[in-house]
């Protein structure tokens, strides 16, 4: 691997600043950690964006939280063909072999997969239609939903919409995973869908009575 | 979505605190971030692992890194077949959209999945062999490395190896990506394999001279 | 005491939270508790188990349950014989200062210490019964009831018929307290045992007339 | 046992609300910590005053502190006598059977025990002197440390400071113990002391540098 | 530009040396910063003294702080009158057009411009007096707030005090600025007051509740 | 000061990073220059972007640059008219009181204040030419050199030019300060200009022979 | 001193070249240094070798370092007897008088100082036993810490090994100097050992927790 | 040797400039010096000030001087009383293993050894008298030369004067080093004297038949 660089000196330098006081202060649990495994009680689909936090907004500390996080924080549909699929895999491992008990699906504002989303089902984003767009095969997921916001005229309001579409979507397609929905079922299992306002600071929950979306 | 249920009270508590506190002092900046958008320098691509907080270890703020994490901090080969591929779309979208200047890819120790895998090609994880096990066949990825890790008696070290050619895999996977091998080429993108010891805080940089990974 | 370290920073965050909302919003009746001092109308003693949270099933607010927590819930029998007796200390101040209306020994389902003592009772952990095993010498209190549930076959039956024996074991022990026996023969206090089914949520309470635990 | 009573009503009305809303929203977790085990990463040493309620400060969750609660938050020395040591099971059980990653013990204002203890050490308490006095002689654990606070004038003052030397002895006790002090050395527990203020809602923790307690 | 000579020698030197290392190893984020443009996160008001380094002291890299240094960290107040007023320029620039979220005003121990201005109050600077003196002048805006530490006997002390009177000062006069003043009350913008202790390296932060400048 | 905020925390957190680290390593050498004060060989003179760091790129340690950064690394002319003068302070105290060895004016590639400069002379920023623009006034002082670079086409090539022309400006203004002139002329001080590609890396420096920047 | 000769004259060429150059474009710089006086950051000790070069190695300038030079990099233990000591000299202006934050040992690779001290010890240098041997006296400094080394077959191993026992020797030396020691332990000057590998460029450096020299 | 820090970090970072460019540039030569051994052909005598750079001045490269510094370029006369004579063994060493051809002594001008040395013939500096003063008894070797400076009144030329007569001591005691003396006689060793003014960057050389220090 001829092409990989050291670190830049910056994240070296707070590595060192972390590992001389936040680690020094916790070397028994990090320790406890490495030794005796993780057992934590959730696990987290969320998204990739630099702005979404899930341990700050949820005050987590080392091992509380298996979190996953991919682009839009989808959730594909049970497809066990023998292909790679990453996402799976992760619900698969939190839910059969660390038995989690809640899968917390985190949408959230202003989220650039939702919007490539849209402007591909506006016919407005050609370059995510190519078949070799992994970001436009990607958001595929959540495609079919589209008609439900579609009226929306406010674009920003129309965007937000569908970013909790995102989330019902998931939540949806984590119950066609057979062991998902056996351990729902059988109360072993409970899911949880939660939309952030990133610049608001805010949370909104699903009401799955309400079928809405309400802040905390 | 009827199985969707409330958030358990200790993280809406949490919520509440973080709100009362971090949003409060830092409002502004998370407007700036709602508002201006997320430019984040480096993508990372770490482990869903409860134990693994890259944020934490490297003294990020909100909006600094895009996260991908998956099972094994993985990569999976090019492959633009039309499917979903959760991984290579935050890759192209870190890489195309964004424009990181970093791509980082963080290994750890006693990871769960680089073990399954172990176990699997030693024959001893029928379960994983399966067809339908995702957890299975996306550990296929690092599977053709363990030949080089095969002759290692001690059990703990053999993981500690495998966890490191799991960092090397994604990182040859990343440049079979086209949009990826430009860039680098280019000297717009550098990319870094890395590889955290959980118990012991310590960070190891792979050093492509010395071929090896080199403590901080 | 240069061995004290700072607290670990997610409680230091997440008291700072607490602050700010918890305590914000109730400055007032903890400032009356603070000042006016406690009148808890209720002693618990319950379990030091991780997973027993007696004010929140029972909804309970700061100032209403005078709480001692120990391995077992378990009281030793009367022994003044001048030695640091902290059970005892607690009933004492409990009953004669504070003067509650109730004590409720509240027992719970895979309790380790009840387990241990069953183990100890099948020669299954010669290590508890070592002379400085604090847990061994402290689960002796349970041991003469071993034999009410030794044939008992299955082992998660058994344990929980063992479970409720060590509140029964405790309530006993309770009346051997002549400042207890007295205030229960005048009217004065009531004694409460209980058991509680972590996974399922349920709570039993002992019937003196049915002379079983019965389910709330 | 026939002197046991069934639970006051509004306790029962509470479980009732309780198990109807908390624990059907949370069963799955519930559930999971029946099933799985306890996993705690702390044990916390603190008064069985009905004021101080950890789990509300630091945001605790089922499953996250193993909590002893005795009067006044005291650690006797160690002293494997054969007796049966409550507080002393308990320290054996989380450091050796849980292997905790944290001990922190936390005193608070106005504490009961304390005052009794002060009172004594003035003359002012006969009957704790008494031999049969389970809290005058669970406080004698306490007394040898007054010399250090006799000369404070201000009552309220000299309260908080002894409440403060109550941590510290705990502290200390504790490293009498040979399977705690092997553990700190290894550096796979740490230690910490705190003192809350009831009616102001701060925490102090003890800096084993500044050799004082320091505001969070 | 006759005048304008080569650098010295030991920074070309040294430049080959940050060209070769630093640059090269991180030349991907270079290319962005000078691509992408700038996307600072706060905006830093300090003092030309050679001996602060904001950058070291908050580990921060290129692209995070746009930083302004002047002598004193000084602020003058609103003054549209058409003149080159340098700090203003920046104050417009950071703000309106960067949108920072923040803007942190950072004073420091013995620093030489308010010891100049202490001395011109005392009536010992006749120098600084002078109409031509850039330095007395510039001074002059921290010059009404002497009245506060007039009557503080030890020069050191009453020093550190003047030097936490310039970040307040700066910080009133940023209010003045209306664009920094709506901003700030659109919770769009926050203020900051730090001073750093350069020989012991510490920061004091402003703690607006408490009036006074508080230890990290 | 009611508007002053606690520091970010992720700012708090690297601080305490720097501390335990470079501080404590270097702990006698801040302390040597706390005590000893400043003597530092160079001004600098550089441009509020955060992506100048001058220190990085001439490997300099805290104590040997004498900085002040405004936008567009810009130096007025002399004009003792009693007012505030920033800039003037910061030179007069350089040059008199520390006698620096050194001026160096650094500018930079993709210069904001430049770019508005060149907008305000084409005519296309008249938010510039408003009065109350402090921005606008400020470049004022590059204005008069825009007609040496009007005529460049490739509008990267013309803010090339001009943002190099804005060191030479400033170069010219440093000498209409006597103090300066006369210590240029007594051989006491020297004068630098040089313009950093913050993309490139490179660094040019003007040559007043050759009457152009030329690249070390 | 008739015996004084006229430089060579190759060194007479090259102070002309440097006085036209180096000296002319830094001609303020040394008129500073000259008038100013110096403020050395640090004291090197290191060998007289013609291939060691600190201001090289470390891109120093006039100004930065106090060096002093003798054979092996050797600190002889405090002898206050009134004789001439010229290492002591050094050591005492720089500390006391200069007041520098930092002392480095530096040794190197293929020290012939250190070569002559393994010969003697092996008994191979009689010439050096000589009292007369200035060279042999000075090595006496070494000699007892060759056991440590004696046992190393391989030569240029062993010689390496006891260049840097010449660094720990100084170190250990430096700390018998009263005002060195006191200097130290106040936090007001720091001493570091460092090894210079001349063939491979490397430096390495002892590392006080390791007990080793590691390799920058 | 516990008090051993890690090196300043400026100094890493300017290492790993230097490892990168003029070793790399240059890493046959190194490579050649460090297996074939050094040749110098001359040994330079100068002070330790950080002022003084010879191989600057001497436009040196590696390998080409022998350079011993101490404080005041002083050699001290001829004394084999088996003590540690650290200039003496260098002189030893130059001379007879590698047989250079030139000694060169160079004083500089401003040199506080020698201004010491002034103030303590003058009685003001009693601490240079002590016995314990390393620096006082250092400086002795030049004392008996004093009374030839003396009537100079100007303090600034009679410092100058006398550190040419600190070269010329020095040159005197050279000759009564047997070995050198035989070497200078046989034609194989020739001696220099030159004194460095600082400031003006000039140097001048003795001339033995005009016994004066004249201008290069």
């Amino acid at each position: 691997m001829k092409h990989a660089k050291p670190l830049p000196s910056y994240l070296v330098q707070r590595f060192h600043g972390w590992k001389a006081t936040s680690y020094e202060n916790n070397k028994s649990w990090y320790r406890h950690l490495g030794e005796e495994g993780q057992h934590p009680r959730a696990m987290v689909i969320s998204c990739c964006d630099s702005r979404v936090h899930v341990t700050s907004i949820f005050g987590a500390d080392q091992g509380e939280f298996f979190i996953h996080r991919n682009i839009a924080n989808l959730v594909p549909p049970y497809a066990p063909d023998g292909d790679h699929h990453g996402t799976s895999a992760a619900i698969e491992y939190a839910v059969t072999a660390l038995k989690v008990a809640h899968v917390i699906v985190l949408g959230h504002s202003s989220c650039g997969g939702v919007q490539g989303c849209i402007d591909m089902c506006k016919g407005n984003a050609p370059h995510l239609e190519a078949k070799e767009s992994f970001v436009g095969r990607w958001m595929d997921i959540l495609k079919p939903r589209f008609s439900k916001v579609a009226d929306i005229k406010d674009p920003k309001n129309q965007a937000r919409q569908f970013e909790k579409h995102a989330v019902l979507a998931s939540l949806e397609n984590l119950l066609t995973f057979p062991f998902v929905k056996d351990r729902v079922e059988a109360g072993q299992l409970t899911l949880h869908g939660a939309w952030h306002d990133i610049a608001a600071g805010g949370v909104e929950v699903y009401d799955s009575e309400k079928k809405a979306f309400v802040a905390l």
